[in-house]
C-alpha cells in the first residue's frame, strides 16, 4: 500500500522553486511591510458588473449541473472570439470549457500523452509545466532558450531535444516568465518543426490580451496547423477572473470529443453561473480587456523610464504579459542570491529566474502587480540595490 | 501523432450506458412531455441564502486565486463536521477541497494507482467509476454484488476479484444506483478485506445525508482504517449545490500533502467565493440538510405505498440516496427493454440497471427527482406498465 509514483514524483527533484515566495509570505504574515512582485495576479479584483451577472445567473436558477462540455452559449462565444481574432473557422465543437487554464493544460497533455511518451516544453517555463507532464505519466523534456536571443526558441534547440518518444510540444506566448512575444519567424519555425516531426502543439495563450509591442499570433492560424494544435485559453489574466477558475481548450473536433469524455471522468464540468459570467465578460469586448491590461502597460513604462542610464540590470526586450524579466548577471549574483538579498535588505520580493528553469538563471522575474506608486518605489530601490552590488 | 490510449480507451467498450437518457432528452427537446426519473439532481435549486453569501464573498473581494488546498476556513469546517459525525480526530491537514466530487474521485485514484495497477469497485456502480480508474491508467476490476443479497458486498466476491495488481477498493454507501446503505457487518467485512490485503479504501460518501433507514457508517471510523481510507465528500447532494462543483477528500496527512501537489498541477484550486458559500451552507447544520433530503424521503414513501399489493416489480430494500432500484425480472424483460418500452409508451424515462453494470441487469433505477404529484403519477403508471407485461 504505497502512494503512486505519479503523485510522489510530481515535482521531480522536489524543489518547486517557490522558496522566496513562501519566505516573503511568512515575513508579511509576521508584520513586515514586504512588497510582493512575485505572482501573476492583478491587484484589481474582478469587476462588479461581472460578479453581479454571476449572481443574477445563479439566482435565476443556473445552479444545477451544467453540460460537461460547457454551456452552448459560452462555447459559442469563445469560438466566435477565436475565429474573429485568428481567422480560423471555429465552432462550439472545437471548444471545451474547463475549470481554469491549469485544468486545460492537464487535460491537453492527458489527451496526447500516454505513460512513457515524452512532452517538450520551453525553458524558462511556468512553474507547473513539468509537473503537469509528469502528472499524465509522460517525461518532461525542456528545450533551452537563450537570454542573448531574447528567449525566442530556435530550431536547432528544438531538434536537439527531440527523441522518438516525443509526442507534443508546449509553447506559451506571450510568455510567463519572460514577457517575450514570439515573432512570426519564431512561430513559423516552431510550427514547421511540429509538422516535420508530426507532433501535437499545445499553445498556452492565456496572456493573449496583454500585448505591449508587436502582435499576438496564434500558431493555430498558421498553415496546416489547426488539426494538430490545442490552444489553452482562460478568463484569469484577460478579465481579472483568476479565482473563478474558468478556461478552455480549442482543438480539432475529434480531440474535443475525447476531451469531453475525459472531463466527465475528471471534473464533470464548470459551474453554470460562472460560465454565464464569463460569457458576459467576454461580450464586454476589447475595451474592457484593455482596461484590465492597462496597469501593466503603465508600470512597464515606469520601469523602462527608471532603467535609463543604468547598466546593472538589463530588461529582456519583451512585448507582453504582466512580468519583466531582468538580466542581473552584471551584478555577479545568481538570481536566487539577488532575490534573497533584495528581500532581506529592501523587503522587496521578486522571483529568481532559477525558479523557472536553467535558461533564466542569473535573471529575476518582476511581476507588475502592485499599485503604480508602490511599483515605482520598489523598482527604483531594486535598481539601487543592483547598482550597489 | 495519435491521441493517447488513455483518452481513447476511457469508456472501455464505448457504451456509456446513457442511451435512454439521451433519447429522453431528445424527445423532450422535440416537445414531448417526458417525465425524467433519470439523473441524480434535485428538482430544488441551491437555496438563495447560499447564493447571497457567495455574492457577498465575491463582491467583498474574494475573487483572486484561493489557496490550492482550499481555504483554511472551509477545510476547518469540513474537518470539524467529519470529526463530529465519525469521532475520528480530523484536522485541516486531512482535507483537500476539490472542484466537485468527480474531481475528488479522480484525484484519489491518481494518488494510489500507477499505470498497470488495478483498482476494484463494486458492481452496480456510478457510471463514471470505471472510466475514472482508466483515466489514471489503472485497470478497473468490478466486484459483483447480488440483488438477492440486497447488493451488500460479500467477502467471497471481494476475494475472487483480487489479483496481485490490485491496490485499492472503492465503495459507495449510501449507494448510487441501488440506494443500499451498507450494514456495519458489510463494512467490517470490507475493511477487514482491505486490511488483510493491505489495500487503500476509497469511500465515496456523497449521499451521507440521505439516510431513510439504518445509519451511515464511514469506514474511516472503523478500527485501524483511518490511515488507509480516502473519503470523498461533496456539497452537491447534501446541499443541492450540484452545479457549484465543490467537494473534498479526507485522507491521511501524507496523502493530502501529495494531493495538494497534484491539485497544483491539475486544477489549481476552487473559487474562493464558492468555498465561502460552501462553508456557510455547512454551518446551517443538520436541519438544513434534512430539508434538502426531505423530498426524497417523502417520494420513497409514496412509492412504497403504491407498490403494496402488486408483485410485478420488487423494491430493493434500500435505506438511502435519491434512487429506488426495482427488480423487474418478473416482467420477463431486461432493464433496457423495460426502460425503452416505458419511455416509448408512457413517456417516462428511467435508467436501465444494465447502465450501471452486469450486477443490476433486469433492474431499473428510478431517480426520485420530480415534484411529488408528478412522481406519484409517473410511478403509478410505471407499475401499471409492469403489471401489463
Amino acid at each position: 500500500m504505497d502512494l503512486s509514483k505519479r503523485i510522489t514524483g510530481l515535482t521531480g527533484d522536489g524543489d518547486d522553486g517557490w522558496g522566496i515566495f513562501i519566505k516573503a509570505r511568512r515575513m508579511k504574515a509576521a508584520g513586515k511591510p514586504v512588497l510582493e512582485l512575485t505572482i501573476g495576479e492583478h491587484d484589481d479584483r474582478t469587476e462588479q458588473i461581472i460578479l453581479d451577472k454571476m449572481h443574477a445567473s445563479a439566482s435565476g436558477g443556473h445552479t444545477g449541473y451544467a453540460m460537461v462540455p460547457g454551456t452552448d452559449a459560452l462555447r459559442e462565444t469563445v469560438a466566435k472570439r477565436i475565429e474573429e481574432r485568428t481567422g480560423v473557422p471555429t465552432s462550439i465543437d472545437n471548444i471545451l470549457i474547463t475549470p481554469g487554464g491549469q485544468s486545460a493544460l492537464f487535460a491537453a497533455h492527458s489527451a496526447v500523452c500516454d505513460p512513457g511518451d515524452a512532452a517538450m516544453y520551453i525553458d524558462p517555463y511556468y512553474a507547473t509545466y513539468p509537473g503537469t507532464i509528469r502528472g499524465v505519466g509522460a517525461v518532461p523534456v525542456p528545450v533551452q532558450t537563450r537570454s542573448s536571443l531574447d528567449f525566442q526558441p530556435q530550431v536547432d534547440d528544438l531538434e536537439a531535444g527531440l527523441t522518438p518518444q516525443v509526442n507534443s510540444l508546449m509553447i506559451n506566448s506571450p510568455n510567463n516568465p519572460t514577457g517575450v512575444v514570439y515573432s512570426r519567424e519564431t512561430l513559423e519555425n516552431i510550427t514547421g518543426f511540429a509538422k516535420k516531426h508530426d507532433l501535437w502543439l499545445i499553445s498556452d495563450e492565456v496572456y493573449d490580451t496583454q500585448i505591449w509591442e508587436g502582435e499576438h499570433i496564434s500558431p493555430r492560424a498558421l498553415p496546416d496547423m489547426k488539426d494538430r494544435t490545442l490552444v489553452i485559453g482562460s478568463m484569469s489574466k484577460s478579465h481579472a477572473m483568476t479565482g473563478s477558475r474558468c478556461g478552455w481548450i480549442c482543438a480539432p473536433e475529434g480531440v474535443i470529443a475525447n476531451l469531453i469524455t475525459l472531463a466527465t471522468h475528471t471534473t464533470y464540468g464548470v459551474a453554470g453561473f460562472i460560465q454565464d459570467a464569463a460569457k458576459f465578460a467576454l461580450e464586454q469586448g476589447v475595451d474592457f480587456e484593455e482596461k484590465v491590461a492597462a496597469p501593466f502597460r503603465r508600470r512597464r513604462e515606469i520601469a523602462k523610464r527608471l532603467m535609463k542610464g543604468q547598466n546593472a540590470v538589463k530588461l529582456i526586450p519583451a512585448g507582453g504579459a504582466m512580468y519583466l524579466m531582468l538580466d542581473i548577471r552584471a551584478t555577479g549574483l545568481s538570481g536566487e542570491d539577488f532575490a534573497e538579498g533584495l528581500l532581506d535588505q529592501e523587503l522587496i520580493a521578486v522571483m529568481p529566474g532559477e525558479s523557472f528553469g536553467a535558461a533564466s538563471s542569473g535573471h529575476i522575474r518582476v511581476a507588475m502587480t502592485i499599485p503604480d506608486d508602490q511599483f515605482e518605489d520598489a523598482f527604483a530601490r531594486l535598481l539601487k540595490y543592483a547598482a550597489e552590488k
